[in-house]
């Protein structure tokens, strides 16, 4: 196992009517006058808002409101934001949504303290100052609320990177799953989706004897397997939405993730189709995660056969390893789709003649020039529109 | 599901040589004048007291020492550390050692700051407020490195009793799990015991739902199972060593036990065993989880034969549950004894007369005076006394 640090100090607070809080926890943490950052018009309609408006008030916090960030969240809205919070003298970002929200709050939250412009920060420089972060979770899915993790999407070439820091943490976040009760299927599926994907993506891991994280990962797809179908069938499912989200915090926190090399091939392959059609990211990684998958697993067999066993109940076939393992694939690949995602381009709204330009962005887009992508496997460009094809 | 808060604000530092880092970790979390407690002398025989020593004197850091924790650790030597604190001016206490050393440390710190007798806290009062801990860890068991308990015995009466709060929670730890490699197969053994019965403890739940945690409890004991047989062969396993270390953190953090009632059972009738014959924890229980589960298992054989068929690889007898329930109790019984374990009465040094007295204690040794205990089920002091009579 490598060495590692590991440091986690969100405070959660987990259940029916936790937003009350909002006002409680802001205050615990420090803020005085908050953004309350937030999306389309569900969490208005809902009744969300105004509840944790009602809480800071209680909490005699003053508020000010910035809504609109949509999915694969913009780099417009986050410059916004900051002249919005530098203006109104803003001490805590509040998110209130899912993933998206919550990126572009830790953003805004950078931004805002940090005199140079904060895309930097999305070309590899580590965030290492921010204002204080809470969230109020509506989607089990990124695992923003419990990661140092925040992704944007910049207008001009629309690239989509990552930038991180223990700084955009978040201080605390409300998890209530009674308030994912309400999202339509096809968006509970890929939350899902990108749940699973963050635990294979840790798993996929050239450490060896690292059987405490492995079993974890394991144990928390082996829940997403049992619980999601249950939400599928029936939204209003509390038992299995809390499941799920703590399954959601859990898989991205990296108490799962510590001392191995992990591969975030996956999640590089598929921003650059959110980014170029705006899809759901979660469904994004249905149609990608098989494609990588098949074209990676010879790097080692034995890995995708043990999830393919231990996971998908698989039986082992310890002479044709390679059986077992595309066995495992596939009934990721049947899973998937039983819960309603797309497994092709076709079905995605992607397009063939696009992959050319994809894959040149994928490997080229980080600005480094080295066209190569490190992970469980090293890609190069031809290796990413292979990955790209088996996916048509 | 059940509402729950969830906070571990630990920081950790995890790997090859990272005692080094303790100077600057301390000065991280504020600390200028630093007790180093610590156990008997293992610590500084094998240099480990003095590499601490150099990484405080290089950040600048003052310290004084405190060493002769005892396992059980008891209650004169924490006056003693609180005193000691107190006249020099102490902002910040180090544990240096296990278990025991951690949560004695634990009792100073929240001691110092405190104006009546500690021992308040050990009969039910919350610690709110204490010195910052922070911690090098020498044995993979307690899981006192990454919560926030403490468990103490009182001298008069000899009563084991622990305390809570989230202001003990170490503010950092340094887990390298080479320190733990010179220790003996039977300490290495019952730390592997006491990790697996934080797991089980937490797994017999009252709570309908919960298969997220269920499967990360479950994944963490097939770890345990798999990793600690290879430690008690092989020493200087290091990789076998380091899933342990994080396995027992990860066991104990309580990210696997939020949301869920739990069952501190067979902790509470082990503590009277450790307390009167100064046993090894986890000795005591490998002799008591059998005799608990075995006893209580009609509650819920369902549970039973769920972690017997998931963990235990029993297959699922449908139509007589019983029979798998009672194979995995027997297959935990057979494990421990396989790392040397004691599974009996007579083997672990205790005496059939002095079960009335235990019994009583473990019923009514809280003051509360009701004479029951509260978990998975509710046991009176009848029933205690039969628990013991298994072990015989």
């Amino acid at each position: 196992m490598d060495n590692f640090t590991f440091y986690a100090p969100t405070y959660f607070a987990f259940g029916k009517g936790e937003e009350s809080k909002a006002g409680s926890l802001v205050k615990k943490f420090g803020g005085t006058k908050v953004l309350i950052h937030y999306g389309g018009g569900s969490v208005v309609k809902s009744g969300l808002l105004d509840r944790v408006k009602a809480s800071l008030t209680e909490s005699g916090i003053e508020f000010i409101e910035l809504g609109g960030v949509k999915p694969n969240p913009r780099s417009g809205l986050v410059y916004e934001g900051i002249e919005l919070c530098r203006r109104e003298k803003v001490d805590f970002i509040l998110a209130v949504g899912g993933g998206s929200t919550i990126d572009s709050s830790k953003a805004i939250a950078a931004g805002v303290v940090y005199d140079g412009d904060f895309w930097d920060y999305y070309e590899g420089k580590r965030i290492e100052e921010a204002l204080p972060v809470g969230t109020v979770l509506t989607i089990a899915a990124a695992g923003s609320e419990g990661s140092p993790d925040s992704v944007i999407t910049k207008e001009d070439g629309m690239l989509k990177r990552g930038a991180s820091g223990d700084a955009i943490r978040p201080k605390f976040s409300i998890l209530n799953p009674e308030l994912t009760e309400t999202l339509p299927p096809y968006q509970t599926a890929a939350g899902a989706t990108d749940i699973i994907a963050h635990l294979y993506e840790r798993y996929l891991t050239n450490t060896p004897n690292v059987q405490t994280t492995d079993r974890m990962i394991e144990g928390l797809i082996l829940a997403m397997v049992e619980e999601t179908p249950k939400v599928i069938k029936n939204p209003h499912d509390y038992d299995a939405r809390a499941n799920i989200m703590w399954a959601g915090m859990m898989a991205h926190n990296n108490s799962c993730g510590v001392g191995r090399s992990q591969d975030w091939t996956s999640h590089g392959i598929e921003h650059e189709l959110s980014a170029t059609y705006d899809c759901a990211h979660g469904a994004g990684l249905a149609v990608t995660m098989p494609a990588v998958f098949e074209y990676t697993m010879h790097h080692d067999v034995a890995r995708f056969a043990q999830i393919a066993n231990r996971v998908w109940g698989i039986p082992m076939n310890e002479s044709n390893l390679e059986e077992t393992a595309l066995a495992g694939i596939k009934a990721l690949k049947d899973f998937v789709k039983s819960i309603g995602m797309p497994v092709n381009f076709a079905e995605l709204g992607a397009k063939e003649e696009d992959i050319p330009q994809m894959a040149h962005t994928c490997c080229y887009g980080d600005g480094s020039g080295s066209g190569k992508r490190y992970g469980f496997t090293v890609l190069d460009e031809n290796d990413v529109i292979a990955i790209y094809k088996k996916m048509l």
